[in-house]
């Protein structure tokens, strides 16, 4: 994976989550960068989501510091001077502003940090990200690899997250890559999610906001796990130029090869996430076209893939269209029975709002699939919508019936 | 359980659920009755549904004849067909106008209903109503009782609902009885539900109906089990004025006493509906108060009981209140995090939006009660509303992945 160029990363063990897993991490570009951010819509939002939205004003970072394991939500006062000292433990390790240091926490909520833990290790992750002494001497190479730091940032994640893109800009290479986490309270507006892009590309903190809510909008924000949303969700993305490219205007020929860069990483990412859902699996997509209105497909699709029923016969193998008939109707849009047509990947299972008898088929096909497409055509206009999701299992219970014990 | 006056039940077995359980059911008036109904507002209906609400119309009503097993719903002509064919064939056994009978099915959304098992069986069932040959000659009672017809409306119920109340109109004694099923796609407007309520008083139409919509909005339409929402639901209410009173209007004495009757009626009901939900091992009283207007109060409750995160906790026994929190702020009500308390049973486990560090106690709490509160004090203002639920376990999901095979 290229990572790109000016970024380092490190990660420590803080005993935040069960002892011999790494929940912290640091990532570092050597270059203050031009920077943006995208946050939770949830009412309630931790300490760490109101200084970074406070922070983000200014359009630059060059750090970020997370935790996984406790989210620093609902800790009230020393919640805030929490994430505020670990910005200024951080920036003192750098010698940075400690303006330039954002803060992510994911995990439990209601529950103070353990500083004691933590404060101490700070100083250590600062070191790991000087390229004097992360750089492994025999190998070349950062002692702490892109794939460290998504481990580090992992709740009931089952595995690291991570995409990398590249494209050219009059012949200079520009690289982007990303982490995230998911794995519950995934929800469009966001999910519980934290994800951090890099990039070397030189841009404006103004276009890099814009670049980014329209990417989000498009990858983290069509998809679901449980219709939960969290209170720590945070996209963060940073810019630093090193790529060397003219610095980059809409009007810019690259912009475009940088959008759909950018595009694909969130977009890796999100289908990594939904697929990753708690207890999940099988990866859903849920497609609704020929909706009357945009607003119409996206509730359509949204109701199916947030319908308990639905997501429960899947994981059974049941191609169970009743349920997403029943999903469809609820959700309030315009829809005729008598004109929906149902797919399961190419199999047609409803036809006019009626069985083709075909359970066996798609009975089939579930077993054999991990991910599955469901197309919805309503027949009813020209617009469509699609949303990611995951099956719906015991397992998902369990990881939530136990999550603080 | 004291049954209205006129009315007697009968059941049979179709073989439309598994062998040796009743799966049909027939409840007749003696004489024709004043009707009202409540439907689902799922845009897709069941036939049964649709035949109801153009019937209902009429405010007239002699019989109900039920099937659990197959919704008939999504199953085009045919299914509207199937739906009066059965009225009309239990209208012909009883010898009455079939525009009286009104048809409910509930089960599997999508598979033609089995008529050449159901058709035989109807008969039978008008037979079984008969006073004459209904009444048990040695005990002196109704050979089917209001708990064999609930017991052949359930579908994954574990348990019949039934519940029954009475009062005095100046010296008469009325009766209200009352039969539902739950257990899956519960939410508020209304539920996968269907329930049947007889009383022998006497009202006119206009108000029967008046008093049941306003009914159903505080008991069918505050428990959720999955925030999904039926194609079948139907709640109906037959008033067969045996009971002798004076008309009755809203004016009259005796209104405030049928009334309070019949919302304790719907009331225990959706009680019961709430704690048999699919799979549930608790039941959960969603109280949020000290909100800006009434909508926030609901909104807010039903964010916390619809959300898979706090369920799953209370099934784990973890009075995990950060997610209380999550769902407060992801329902967009006003709220102020500083300001919240939350109480489980009496014991406050957060204030001003802060844990008390009751973890250890709520957790005893949890695991010593079937039945628990949660009290959310928002403190913005006077306004309360309550919402029952269920706890979500291993059990839904292996029901739902299960439900057709």
């Amino acid at each position: 994976m290229k990572i790109p160029k000016g970024f380092t990363f490190s990660t420590a063990e803080a005993g935040i989550k069960k002892p011999g897993r790494k929940d912290l991490a640091l990532i570092y570009s050597e270059e203050a960068a031009a920077a943006a951010g995208v946050f939770t819509t949830n009412k309630i939002k931790g300490a760490p989501v109101k200084l970074d939205i406070a922070r983000i004003r200014s359009g630059m970072a060059q750090a970020i510091i997370a935790n996984s394991g406790n989210a620093n939500v609902c800790t009230g006062r020393q919640g805030m001077l929490d994430a505020v000292e670990m910005a200024r433990l951080a920036a003192e390790g750098l010698g940075i502003d400690e303006d330039l240091v954002f803060v992510c926490s994911t995990g439990v909520i209601g529950t103070p940090l353990p500083m004691d833990r933590i404060r101490p290790r700070i100083h250590e992750l600062a070191k790991g990200v000087n390229p004097a002494k992360g750089i492994n001497p025999v190998k070349g190479r950062a002692r702490t690899s892109i794939e460290d730091a998504a481990r580090a940032i992992m709740t009931t994640d089952t595995f690291p997250k991570t995409a990398a893109k590249s494209f050219r800009i009059s012949g200079m290479e520009v690289r982007i890559a990303a982490i995230a986490k998911g794995s519950g309270m995934i929800h469009p507006n966001m999910a519980t999610m934290l994800c951090f892009i890099m990039t070397d590309l030189s841009i404006g903190k103004g276009l890099l906001q814009k670049a980014l809510k329209a990417s989000v909008e498009k990858s983290f924000n069509r998809i679901t796990v449980d219709g939960d949303t969290s209170t720590s969700d945070t996209v963060l993305i940073m810019a630093n130029g090193l790529a060397g490219n003219p610095p980059m205007a809409e009007s810019s020929e690259g912009y475009a090869a940088f959008r759909k860069a950018l595009d694909q990483t969130t977009g890796l990412l999100a289908r990594m996430v939904a697929a990753d859902g708690e207890g999940a699996t099988k990866l859903i997509e849920v497609l609704v076209k020929g909706a009357a209105t945009k607003k119409d497909a996206l509730r359509g699709a949204a109701s199916i893939a947030n319908s308990p029923l639905v997501k429960t016969a899947l994981y059974g193998n049941d191609a169970n269209w009743g349920r997403i008939m029943m999903a469809l109707g609820k959700s309030g849009i315009a829809i005729e029975e008598e004109k929906v047509d149902i797919y399961l990947k190419r199999l047609k299972i409803v036809e006019k709002g009626m069985s083709m008898g075909k359970d066996d088929e798609a009975g089939s096909l579930l077993r054999e699939s991990k991910e599955i497409k469901l197309t919805v055509d309503l027949n009813m206009g020209p617009h469509s919508e699609e949303i990611l999701t995951c099956d719906f299992t015991e397992q998902y219970v369990r990881i939530n019936a136990e999550y603080r014990t």
